[in-house]
């Protein structure tokens, strides 16, 4: 907990100074003040964050994490476990929708094993952070230790900082795990103190009985651990997963480093919520990607205020959504950077005079 | 009306079979059904409109059509007329909010004047189809005669056919025009019954008095003309505009051709609405962008039934709104075109074995 501590203690707020000067900056460009809406309220946030009046991110990458769950065995998710280190495997062999997707965006893709409940094989391109073979079920105590939750934030922290290292100039997290949304809902619940079956989706597809049998599993874990809502670390451990905790490094780490981190959907808006409970500031160096269709993620959203980009009931995970929001986030900063100002471009700004003043000559 | 009439018996339905062939690839994709949610619905309706199973639109255009509009005596806008030729300046020189946004999204931008009230000097990217110096003012009588408006479709058809003989996949509209929103509200009050008010925002800005001044001359400008909602070609000729005219010629045009219109903002859907009440199947070539801020453009898109794909509170025009929805097309084709399925990837589908069957690791 030192290092968490520590790396806590490197998060400061947005740079006053470079918001204003973007803001500024804004008010002049070639437009109607404020006719880019959310565009423009993003450049100012990212020129805020990195305390660079006019950034760019020519430097990405997806974080995505990968983990099973003790939890899959209670039945809560329509596919079989075997399914995350499939997709590991389609991950590093280029075939999945985050690999299509960073690919478009521009960015690079870190894929790291923090706990499949399988051995994969070795690869240059996959990082191997394994804490254990799945965490424990839930159902039946804590999913993790302390020591196994704290390494793997350290684990999320140093992949990010690693990544840093090397040139990054916006991160955004994404996951692979079975069963990933059944902590995600349980963190949510503690957390917001919000009932279970209010927070809690289909995931990958359940049925209805699928459904009743995840809220259950939920309930019941709750109920064993009894995980303490005004400490996080103690709701991460017992009812999280290790690649939400890592998540929870990844997103402390861009903020302490001042990189803006957009963050996916549900499972990495899980991790999102943790990590501003641990840090209020933080979640201002994030950016929410989109608006699962996960009916808990709105209250995690709302709880954080932070509102989401894009609304395309979306709920693959895999960091998609925060790569589709990439571009948005490249569109508000190469308009706060390449558009002319009324000076350069020789155009009247508001304040015209009256209408009897304006020379149509329509209606000749 | 002759050449027009033809246009529109070469608009078709979108095709069934190669829709039918896009939607089972996506069924097949190695992420759950339905999981990229309205990404995959974008892919099947583009794969209809191209008749292509696995579209892809490597060569983009925004047209950006600007006309002056008589009403602006009336003081219905923020802005002095004499910003329309400026910022057509402006888009020729690079520096507009579209030039950035176009650029980024990897699209040719293609300027025409169709009306602006001012001698705009000859350039080799301007495209001189000027129909008048301005519409005439609709308080007082109609904005055009109705071979003016004719004319102006036919620019906008001309004008997106010489681009498709250049090589054009994708289309998308922009807009010029100061006054421009009071048109476009007159259009849509007029089609779809709704009060002025109810229809009417304050454009690039006006304050209250002005917002008040445009909802009268609205209302004066359906008295004076009461133009026939039954007859969209007299809405658009009595109270629409020579850019708002070409744009529904964009529009016919795009459709005629299979190729999908990526419409951005108020102005775009006033254009879109008229062109779908001429030819209702022409809707379904139509992508609407965005969610604009103007009141009367989520009234447009229900008529249409067009859902937007962003929701940022723009309320500028030019296409921008257009040029950021591209990036999500591309993303939408690419994942059709280029993900793995289930079988090339190895990964097990859903219709697991039951719970029991999951060879948890966990809690070991």
């Amino acid at each position: 907990m030192k290092n968490i501590s520590n790396l806590i203690g490197r998060i400061h707020p947005l740079d006053a100074a470079a918001m204003r000067v973007a803001r500024e900056r804004q008010d002049v460009l070639t437009k109607p003040q404020g006719s880019l809406g959310r565009l423009e309220e993003l450049s100012v946030k990212v020129a805020g964050i990195t305390a660079n009046p006019r950034p760019r991110f020519p430097r990405k990458a997806v974080i995505v994490l990968a983990a099973d769950h003790g939890v899959a065995a209670a039945g809560v998710s329509a596919y079989p476990q075997a399914v995350t280190p499939q997709m590991v495997l389609n991950f590093l062999a280029g075939g999945a929708a985050i690999n299509v997707l960073a690919r478009r965006a521009g960015a690079r893709i870190v894929v790291a094993d923090l706990g499949v409940a399988a051995d994969l094989p070795s690869h240059p391109n996959l990082i191997s952070r394994k804490i254990g073979y799945g965490t424990r079920n839930m159902v039946e105590g804590p999913a993790m230790t302390a020591p196994e939750a704290q390494a793997a934030i350290a684990a999320g922290v140093e992949i990010v900082e690693a990544e840093i290292e090397r040139g990054l100039d916006l991160v955004a997290t994404g996951d692979m795990g079975i069963g990933n949304t059944t902590p995600s809902s349980a963190i949510v619940a503690t957390i917001t103190g919000r009932p279970v079956a209010d927070v809690t989706g289909r995931g990958t597809g359940v049925d209805d009985a699928g459904w009743r049998r995840k809220v259950a599993a939920i309930e019941r874990a709750l109920e064993v651990n009894r995980p303490d809502p005004a400490d996080p670390m103690d709701v991460l451990t017992k009812v999280g997963g290790f690649e939400i905790a890592g998540l929870v490094g990844d997103i402390l780490a861009a903020a302490a480093h001042r990189r803006p981190v957009v963050i996916d959907g549900f499972i990495s808006g899980a991790a999102a919520l943790v990590a501003s409970e641990l840090c209020p500031v933080a979640r201002s160096y994030v950016i929410a990607a989109h608006n699962s269709v996960e009916v808990g993620h709105r209250i995690m959203l709302e709880r954080m205020e932070l509102v989401p980009l894009l609304n395309l009931n979306l709920r693959l995970g895999e960091g998609t959504g925060a790569a589709m929001a990439m571009h948005l986030i490249d569109d508000a900063v190469a308009i706060l950077d390449e558009m002319a100002t009324f000076g350069e471009a020789g155009v009247s700004e508001k304040d015209p005079p009256a209408s009897a003043d304006v020379k149509a000559r329509s209606g000749q």
